[in-house]
């Protein structure tokens, strides 16, 4: 089979297939397709295509049951980095600042372990999953709905370029498709299938991550789920999937370990004094906002102001509408 | 033996004691002891006592391995409550809002289905819990770490009264006997005992909440934990006893399914009008302070006070520190 008329022809006409239609239609279509024309035009436009058939194919998404006839493949990433052992980090698009907090760590320390961090380049924890791991300087895959010469969202066109520089922006639509509705639970699909393992970080209830995680659990992959509060309704659906059988992940130790990965000794949190210790110490255990704080520990104003500011330089803290919380108890 | 004369001398001694020691000095207390006088003198103050021996003693309780010689009780609960089908609530003293929302509404919506509501008295989740159940105008049975005399911690004097209204303090110690630290993992092991299932509200790690957990997971009992935050001290302890295979507890149901009660169908939600729909719609997605719902909604912030009293005084919104949380959604 000619997987590259079959996925031109699903961009023709705006369908998704992963088998050759029977019928004249697609025959028609394949018979005057110039493989070799649409090869020389994607690599003038610096995009590549890997065919399922091909031995160069990911073997994690090969093993799927609807497999892509083939991926488009655009940056400056090696194929072979879709072997490596990968993760995915998916989740809410309007995830709250505990979703995107955690997004981001886990991008970033599994990343910095070696993993592939794989997501959907969405708002929300896709992007920060993103970012996490392009901060560790690791490896990101960014598997879109759309074509690779889309950036969807527009917002994260920037963010698809730094993945691109030692990463992948990959799909199984060929270019010039249209993001869609319906492609995204196919491209979940693939976000599942090229990765051993898929994290829900934040899912409301009937999130997209969660046909990411169904879809992965089918495969026998592993499911991971970041527990959240019980009174959200940002964690209605990870919690549910605790509930329905996945690992709780409480780190990204958690992860690690599943891929039989040893972690890096914990590096030293950073050095601070005294008094920013213990204003560390109970923003760990709960967030609040600056007065509440310093009426807490007993600080004037201006000084609790001083240290939540060095706090949050130093990346153990975030702010958020004048809130304040821990952030780095993961790894 | 005589369980009356032992539950005595373990006082008269300041030791834990669930059987006979040998040796001479118990056996010249055992002989020396007046059961009907200690006996009389207990109901002079409104106090019971029921030996491991007895046929009223509660099975569940008599089922563990080292069940107290007895039970002491006070309050005007019939003992034949402590039968019924029964669940613990446990956790972290210093609790987070999340934490104390939570226990109290599972105290409430646990009591209103009709289980007993099993907890330590003490401050945070334990109260909260008592408060919850009373206030579904259900069974709490408080167990103390020292004499049912003792009104421990003393905050909760008058809280402890009201359990005694319709429910029951219990403790294995003689009125009189001090609490003490040490006494604690053995107060938890009679929560666990009395009870089908344990909750763990929120926990540290190494929290007493833990002990009552692994021991009712040593009975075979049912352990609940209630996810929360993997970036919070407090839900260290509780997340870790997902990692370790506790039941995730997501809503009061995931309880009654466990212990086959029919959960009432879901009373409608108080009735509020459609800005005020909108402003818990949003809080149900993350905590705010009122600006920021007033510029995210694009309300006046007379009118986002307004409607957050009113949620308030509907008890589907919480406050503290000028930062607002949905508490309405289990159940």
């Amino acid at each position: 089979m000619n997987e590259l008329a079959l996925a031109a022809f699903a961009a023709h006409t705006d369908s998704h297939l992963v088998h050759a239609p029977r019928g004249e239609r697609f025959a028609r279509f394949a018979r005057s397709f110039d493989s070799n024309a649409y090869l020389a035009d994607l690599e003038r436009r610096g995009l590549r295509w890997v065919a399922r058939s091909s031995p160069h194919f990911p073997r994690a998404l090969g093993a799927i049951f609807d497999a892509p006839a083939g991926l488009f493949l655009r940056g400056l990433g090696e194929l072979e980095l879709l072997e490596r052992p990968a993760v995915a980090i998916v989740g809410a698009r309007s995830c709250s600042t505990y979703g995107s907090d955690v997004a981001r760590m886990l991008g970033r320390e599994l990343a910095a372990a070696g993993l592939v961090v794989v997501s959907g380049l969405a708002r929300g924890v896709d992007g920060q999953a993103h970012r996490g791991a392009l901060e560790a300087g690791g490896i990101t895959v960014a598997v879109l709905g759309c074509g690779v010469d889309r950036d969807y969202p527009a917002a994260h066109a920037e963010l698809a370029a730094r993945i691109g520089e030692q990463g992948l922006v990959v799909s199984e639509y060929a270019p010039g498709v249209e993001p869609a509705p319906w492609r995204f639970p196919a491209r979940n699909r693939v976000i599942a299938g090229l990765t051993q393992a898929t994290i829900v970080v934040e899912a409301r209830e009937r999130s997209g991550a969660l046909i990411t995680a169904d879809l992965a659990l089918e495969e026998g992959r592993e499911v991971f789920a970041v527990p959240g509060e019980i009174t959200s309704a940002l964690a209605a659906g990870s919690n549910r999937l605790l509930r329905n059988g996945a690992t709780p992940l409480t780190c990204a130790e958690d992860v690690l370990e599943a891929f039989g990965i040893e972690p890096e000794p914990a590096t030293a949190p950073p050095e601070v004094g005294e008094t920013a210790a213990r204003v560390l110490a109970q923003l760990e255990l709960e967030p609040a906002g600056a007065d509440t704080l310093a009426r807490a520990l007993g600080l004037d104003a201006g000084e609790a102001a001083a240290i939540l500011t060095e706090l949050e330089l130093l990346g153990t803290v975030s702010e958020r509408d004048g809130f304040f919380r821990a952030v780095r108890r993961l790894g």
